[in-house]
């Protein structure tokens, strides 16, 4: 078994890791905190918003009360200190993080606020039995998180 | 190289899945979401609760605005609904959640309740300055994560 192209190579650091880190595996190494974090915390927001974009698209079956809960919960993890896990330092590595992050630091943070505003704004009228205005406003999130992408987040889905 | 101790099997396993998934590097697994979920969960509550234990400690310079944002996001992270990440079926897999946290749920939950007493506690009282009672809490919020652990986390580090 050789290790020849990037993506072997890729995937040798990984089991490199993974051998050497006995947390490795719990999304935690210590050589990395910073992506842990931030990993960890897109990883929270988007198992709240991925099912709610899915009913807001038809793809699942809506449900008032499960849509509530991760309304709430998607309000509460967006509001975490994520600026943590974008510290000086952490553009090293291996990550879809653009460098354009740490350059456009402001612009980066105003964008996290759009997201806080409209996660805020879904989660008011979570409850309210308005199927039409709760699906356009998971859109809205949802336009949040594009904007973002589109000018911070690799497209390489190597990395 | 050959892959043949079960160390050997386990980091094979890790390779295949960072090879199959694109975003396993990000730490989400499509077959494991549930695990993903409780693992970030977990990685969020100690990258707040570590320095707080460090501070309590004397291993690092105590700080009390960073101790409050500490204090502030624990309290957050504690009160996700984590048991989405404990869902029935998540117990299959590489994991060091021991199957007891499903057999025994209740108390399971019980412990997370005292995690959370504990947490908003410590956050109430973050910012008065009393360092000596502040260590004191950290300890407790500390007690509680031990509590749980020794019951509930298997102590095989490889997984």
């Amino acid at each position: 078994m050789r290790f020849s192209t990037p993506r072997r190579l890729l995937a040798c650091s990984a089991l490199a890791a993974a051998l050497v880190s006995p947390l490795a595996l719990s999304h935690f190494d210590d050589k990395q905190v910073n992506q842990s974090y931030r990993q960890s915390w897109f990883t929270l927001l988007a198992m709240n918003f991925g099912p709610m974009g899915s009913m807001a698209k038809g793809e699942m079956p809506w449900d008032d009360e499960a849509l509530k809960g991760y309304a709430r919960e998607l309000e509460a993890v967006a509001n975490l200190n994520l600026m943590r896990g974008f510290a000086e330092g952490s553009e090293q590595g291996t990550t879809r993080a653009k460098p354009e992050i740490w350059q456009n630091k402001a612009d980066f943070e105003s964008k996290l606020e759009d997201l806080r505003k409209a996660s805020a704004a879904l989660n008011a009228m979570a409850g309210n039995g308005d199927r039409k205005a709760i699906a356009e406003q998971i859109g809205a999130v949802g336009k949040t998180c594009k904007s973002c992408h589109d000018e911070y987040k690799s497209k390489n889905y190597l990395y």
